[in-house]
Formats: C-alpha cells, structure tokens, sequence
C-alpha cells in the first residue's frame, strides 16, 4: 500500500510517434493515479520524444506493480525509461581530491535537507577530507593513486562503489583523470564538475588560463564523463563576472561558488531524475 | 486541410482529478495528432490542474474541428481552454505616452520576427511617437487625454481597440492609469510595465524611490492590468544592478534596457500561449 | 619596520573642496609610499567626497606614525577616516537563531582564507548551533532571550561583544529585532541579512509573502543595522528566479542561497573597508 | 574660458612608481581643478600603473592648456595619456552587413540620448540598411566586398573613416575579416562583436556549433580587432541561459540581445575613455 506522500516520477524516451502521451495517460488514468505534473519534448531533428511525469499513485499502486504493468507499454514503444519513488533516496559516493570546498557545500546541503540523497562513503586519493567526513558519521576511504598504481586504484574504487551500492558517483573536483573502463562502466552516473565555461579552456588550471586570456567572465561546468576527457554531456553551467583587478588566484576564489553552486544544482537534477541522455546532449526538465 | 507547419497550441485549466491527461491524450491520438511538447502542472494547493501543450496535427484536421471536437471534453472537465494556431498571429495594440524606448524595441523585434503578432494600430495621449509609427506603416491614433475628458477618452481608447479586433493591448510605458471599465472589459488581455520591481516603488517615479532608498538592484515588472493599480499578476521580472555612483538619472537609463527586456519577453509569453492566468497569480510554461 | 607585504588601506569622507586628493597623494610621497590602487568618488548633490585607497608603505613607515602624520591633514579637512593594516584582521562576533545555512556559509568561507576576519565568539538565543561552533574552536554564548528578560540579554550581548574587542557583530539570521541601545552603541558595526528584496516585503515571512504576491524574483539584502527596523542602509542586494511551480517552502531554500552570498559579499566588503556610509546610504568601492 | 557644465577625463598609464598620483593631483590643485571621481589600479605582475580621473576645471582651464601644461608632467613618468572634454562628442563609423540588429539598437541609444557620439556615417558592403541609416539623416557608404577587390576595398573603407574624421570603427556584425594593414592603422580603435563568449567558439557560426555541443549558456564577446583572428583584447563579455528545447535558430535570435547589450555597453566604456588596453589586456574602470 502507498501512502499519501507517495509520488512516482517517470521518465521516458522513445522514437517519437502518435500515440506515446495517450498510452502513458491512459495506462495512469486505468490505475487511478494523478499527475502531479509532466514536461513532454520532441527533438524534432532527432525524431525522439522525450518524457518526465510526476505521479501520484492509488493507494494500491505499489512501485513494483507500476513497473511489472508498465513494461509492456514501454516495450511496445521501445523506450528508455525509469519508474522511483521520491522518497526513496539516491545513494550518491562522492570523489574528492584535496580541495574539499564542493564536498562541504554538498555536505552542508545535504544535511539541510536539500538533497534528498543517502551518501553511503566519501573516497579520496588523499587524507585531507578523512577528518570531516568521518566527524558527519560517513565512512571514508582514502585510495593513493598514483602513477604506477592506476588500474588497481581504479578498480579499488569500483569495487567501493559496487559495495556501497552507489547510484552515483560525484566528482567534487576529483582532480585525477577517469580511466576508460570505469567511464564505461557507469554511462550517465559520474558527474563531474570543470571549473571552466566548456568548452572554453578544457584541461588544467582553467581559470590561469582565463586570466591570461583577459575574459570577464568565469564559469564551471557539469557534465557526465565519458571516455573524451571534457567532453561528456553537459548538465548545467553558469558564470561569475570578474575584472581586471581580479589576480588568478581571487579568480580562483570567485570560481570556488560556480563551482558548489553549478554542482549542487547538477546534483539535485539528477537525483530528481530531471535529466536524460541523448547522445552528447541532456534534456533538463526544470 | 493543414499542412506540414500547422501546429496547434492547447491550453487550459480546471479542478484537478485523476483522467485530464488521458482525456486529452487520448483525444490527440484518436485524431492521429502527435504531442510536440507539453507542460503540466497542479497546483496543489488550489488543486487546480495547468497544461500547455504543442499539437502537430493530422492533415485532415483544422482548427475549427479541433475545437468543436475538443468542446465536450472541455465541457465534461469544466475547462478554461484556449486552441490557436500558431502561424495565427495575434493582434496587438500598443498604447504609449511620450517615452518610446519600448515601443521602438517592440516594433525592431517584430521586424526582426521575433514577436509573432500583427500590429493594427498604436495609440497615444501625445503625437511624440506619430512619425516613427506611422513611418513603419502602421496606423497612428492620437487620443488626448486630460482631467476633463477622461471617460470619453478611454470609451474612444475602448472602440479602437474593437475596430482593430486588438487581442491584447500592451501599455508600453503608457503613463496614465487604466480607468475600472477599460480593465474589467480586458481580463488578461491587458499587458503593463512598471518601472520597478514590484511591489517594491509601486506608484510614482519608482527609480527615484530607489535611489532614494539606495538600493543596490532595480527593476521592471509586467503584469495583467487589473483595477487595483500595479497589483495584477505578475508575468514576469528582471533587475540590473546599481551603484552609488549612479545618479537617478543615469538609473532611469539603465532601468530603460530592464524595462524593455522585460515587457518583450512577457508579450512573447503571451503571444505563444505560454501564460495561464489563476486569481492574482500567473502559470508560466517557459 | 614594514615588511614587503605590508600594506595599509585608506579610507576617508569630508566636504568637497580642490585639493584632497592632492594632500593624500603628496603625504603618501613625502614618506615614500606607493599607491596600490584607489578610488574617488563625488557625491555631487551633498558636495562630499568620498575615497579608499590601497597604500604600500616605505619599509619605515608604521601604521601608528601613519595615523599620528596624517592626523593633520585629516583635521584640516574634517575627515571621517580610518587607516588599517590589511593582515591585522577584524574581529567578528556571529549571532544566530536557529538556521544555521548562514553561519556555516561564514565558517566555510573563514576556513577557506576567503574571510580575512577572526571570529572570536558566536553568541545565540539558542542551543541548536553549539556543537557546530564549539568543533571549530571557538567559542559559543548562550544567551536566552525572552519576553521578559530582553534589556538584560541585550546588555549580556553588548558586554559579550566589548570582552570579545569585536570590530563588527554579523546577524547571521538572528531572528529577534536589536533594541536601540544596541543599534546606537555600535553605528555602521552591525550588519544583517534581511531575506527579501528591500524594501519589499519588509518585517516577517517574506518569502510566504512573496509567494503570496506572485512575484518571479526573490531577493535577500543585507544592510547595517539602525534603530528603524530594515531601514538601515543597504550594503549589497541580490535575486533569484522562482517560478509559479515553486511552494513557498522551495522559495524558503532556494533563498538560502542568495541570503549566503549577500551576507558573504557585504560582509567582505566591510572587513576589506570598502563600504563608507553617509545618512541612510553606502559607497560600496568594489 | 569653460562653463560649469565642463568636465575633463584624463586617462593614464605608465611603469608604476611613487609619485604618479602625488603628481597628477598636485598639478590639479595648482590649476584650481576639482577631483571628481578617480580610479587607480597598479598591475603589480607587470608594475604598471593605470589611472582614469574625472576632473571640474577652473574657469579659466581650457582642455589646450591642461594638455599643454600636463605634457611635461606625461613625460617625466613616461605616460601613456589622453586628456578630453566629456561634451567634445567621439565620432563612431559603423560598419554593417545584412543584419540589423545591432545597427538599429546603437542608433536607437544615440537617438535617446544614452551615447554620446556623432555617427558621421555608415559602411555596409550590403545595400539593406541604406533606408534605415539614410531616414536618420546619416550618411551611408556602400562598399562592395568580393574575393578579387578586398584590398581596394579595404584601403576604401580606411580612406572613408579619416575623411569622417572617425574616432572609432565599430563593426556591428559586419561578417567581414579586417585586413592586417586596417588593423594596424588603428589599433584600440576598431571594436568587434562576436556573437560567442570567447574564447568558445571563435570562427563561423558560433551558435551552431554552441547548440551541437548542448551548452546551457550562449554569450557575445566585444574586442578591439587585432590581426590575429578574434583573439583582441576583450572589453565586454556576458550571457544568456538556453535549453534542449531552443533550436539552433532560436539561439541565434536568443543571442541578439546579448550582442545588442554588450556591443553597446563596451561602446559605451570606449567613449568614456573607460577603457586602457595593456598588451592583450584591457583595464575597465566602470
């Protein structure tokens, strides 16, 4: 039995043809659930039809049954699709490097409720954040890599991940390039945060390399990882304006809010399943 | 017949209940209509149930048999509804005093494309702006307007705006108060800027109050005229930051860029449908 | 003696008359200092001048027998002034309710280098932020404020804040109003954070009543305190988009953000001194 | 003789050492010259001072005798200066091709008021804003531009902006590449806009290959022209949200208001004497 609070959300994807909005009503209406909201779009150049309906289900309608009934549905339209429950949390392991600036934001929001998400560990190449994350109860595992021990790092930290039963893994400025197997490994669940307005100055030390250019502005990036480095499906971006007056290192401190901010709101998209892929592109519905 | 442009935009409201969705979905379906896009959206508190939604419609299928096939289920679910076609352009009348810095940067986006309206005729209590109107071939009224003729002038106001069959008439920096019958005649239909961000400087020279009060951002508002002055609902706003060293006047030119930005964009909503009017309060489907 | 990275910040306001600058800039040469950077300002409709300077002293040249030299000609022209050491860093007294966002924000930024302040104590009405306060080494006042006993608290207040030698007392959402005394004792030393868009929605729940009202925009402005409640003068402002989908409780947290940030600024901008008050308004020399 | 309505703007910058303001200020006093607003900022990487300061002369300090008394002052410290009265309107020839858009919106600013300049004529290697530039009483060149005229063409265009006696060349989308030898005629005084937020970007078709790459953010970049190829110092940069759901057409008309409102505001810094230009860097005191 669902209570009164229960609200599905599901999100879809599919060739577009006549037909999908009717079936996917219909389907809700026959079990006498409510929308509670929904955001249909066509990609016209792409023919495909994309989909994210909030739902409040009868008091019957438990998540198992929306999905055993549903999956004929989705099958005879040959969507991409996930059914959650709201409540039910996300579990999100965050990477972080030394600058813990985006952990402590996630951290901070997390504990304010804002990001409806469990955080069974925190895994890091150095001690730096061991400290502050163990005192907020959260296990920590610190994973040296370095040049010689990449694989083994790597498959170190896919097997925490597996252990922890991770849904998604967030860089929080993670400062280590991700090897292929892990990107292929989880498509469209490691989100990472480049503080730079991609595709503006990819690489290393973006904002030194804005400095030199002489931009007013700033800005960070999130985006999926894929196997091209910078290059994955962007999520959310925004900027700051700076001055000549601004050294590289106070651009370096702007950069720091873009960054937590752009992150957190990247994150919390994700965790609402606001977001779907399409090749190198995301529709976000806000 | 249509063709292959022809889209339709539905919009509408009602009491929420389970079915609204399916019933239009449905309905779209069974006339081989597909869904180009969608927004839905409950207001939970009011339990009133908001939907927007872009229709590619068969061939077969026109306007008027959309709409009277449309009406039974409107009936059935009590709907507010509107169906239009977008390539229908809406007919605008634009009513200006003597500042035409909003008129001029509506008339270059209409001649640019990017306001998908006819515009009948331009009224105004000064003959300032006759020659640029009038230049663009556009037809210019001039109605006076003093203590004295006030209920004859707005009667005058009234039935050119019949004449021109206006469906919306958009007060661009019109500095006179819009008397209770001209806005009882218009629910919805009348659009305003205000030179502040509401309901911040309501009244009277607003980026004077602001300067005044040494506020660090100014703003515009547009709203639905309704007879309680600058209390109608809220389309749409923006700010721009000030300083110190702005005097009031050089704020009155900044405020001019807001100002602009913000009614051609609100008129822009209204034009395509996008905004749905409940008590004092707006749905924006962005 | 100087060290190489010594370096003083001058500020300063007096009647407008030729030959400030002049005084400043030839006293700065006679003792063989540099200027760093500077800015001037004419407040043309009161004649007042206002300016902050940034000064590299000769290797001889103390911050004591800079102000004992430049007492003269500050009296010669009736200035307000102040001359600081920028690593000689301001003492900052926190005070805080319950929501602690702002006071972690502050913590975070400290922590970070980014606030060039000690934080000598926290003092609150509440028990909810010691254990956070207390981890980071500083120390945490409880002190209970009720209808009955406020004159008393307050003077615990205002005794807690002289035996802390504070420079300048942050309301970090301190939800009760300062009593006069408090707000006279210390002018242009207090500074709080008011969460809306002043002057709108002043006094309580401004965010229920901005979404009471529909607005699209929703602010946060942070001001120094004066016996008029939020009425003082403004230091820094800023807004956030929200949307008709928006509960007033998601209004609530995405205020957050914007309350963080401005509180931030302006208190940056005051430990940097580059905020100088005249009547109910700020130079704010960014 | 001057009036009280006159105000000068000097503009310097030379190495840094101690003296320059002590000089410049000292010189003012001497010539009974009020300061009314001024800003300094020293380069300390490069030890180069920058200075801008707007000054009330005396009745009898005409701009010929303050630049003929400045000039020994200039020299002792090696400056690189410009002395102007704020009324002694720039003379700004723009250059156009087919659209209008930003055409239209400089006119439209000068009309009001907001930019003080004289517009001695218009050169398009297109005929389609003849009309529009002739109703406003300036003269228009058309100039056309194929692959075997380009240098005939160029040397045309350099020959009609010194007979206009031009201040400064504005290419307000003039979809044109400036040939090295123009470039070089007039360094700091041709002013581009380039319709991405560079360094994204560069080359043709900016918006398209924004929308290929799915950014959330498309901006406008203005620069003074160097030879090489949109890499000249950036004077203004700014930009605006997109979505999956804006075409590329739609970014396109998206865009325009943010080439409009950068190329008029970097504009408008040029012909404050706001900007100084260091190298590839530019200094812009707002």
């Amino acid at each position: 039995m669902t209570d009164a609070a229960t609200r599905y959300t599901l999100t879809l994807s599919c060739a577009d043809r006549v037909g999908i909005a009717a079936a996917v009503n219909m389907f809700l209406a026959e079990h006498q659930s409510a929308v509670l909201g929904a955001s249909y779009y066509v990609d016209e150049s792409h023919r495909r039809f994309f989909a994210r309906q909030e739902i409040v289900p009868s008091p019957s309608f438990t998540l198992d049954a929306f999905r055993q009934r549903f999956a004929p549905i989705a099958r005879a339209f040959q969507m991409e699709w996930t059914a959650s429950e709201q409540r039910q949390k996300k579990r999100v392991v965050i990477l972080v490097s030394k600058f813990g600036h985006c952990l402590h934001d996630l951290f901070e929001r997390w504990q304010a409720g804002e990001l409806p998400a469990d955080i069974p560990c925190v895994i890091s190449n150095h001690e730096a954040q061991r400290e502050f994350v163990e005192r907020h109860g959260v296990p920590f595992h610190h994973v040296p890599i370095d040049a010689d021990n990449k694989p083994a790092a790597y498959e170190h930290i896919g097997r925490l991940f597996e252990d922890a039963r991770g849904d998604v893994m967030v860089l929080a400025r993670f400062m280590q390039v991700i090897p292929e197997p892990l990107c292929a490994a989880y498509p469209g669940r490691i989100i990472n945060i480049h503080h730079s307005f991609l595709p503006s100055f990819a690489g290393a030390r973006p904002y030194h390399q804005a400095h030199q250019r002489g931009v007013k502005l700033v800005g960070a990036t999130s985006h999926y990882v894929t196997p091209a480095l910078d290059q994955g499906p962007i999520i959310e971006q925004d900027v700051i304006r700076v001055s000549h007056a601004d050294s590289a290192d106070r651009i370096v401190q702007l950069g720091r809010d873009i960054e937590k901010s752009v992150l957190a709101r990247s994150l919390l998209y994700h965790l609402e399943d606001r977001v779907l892929i399409h090749g190198n592109h995301t529709v976000v519905f806000r």
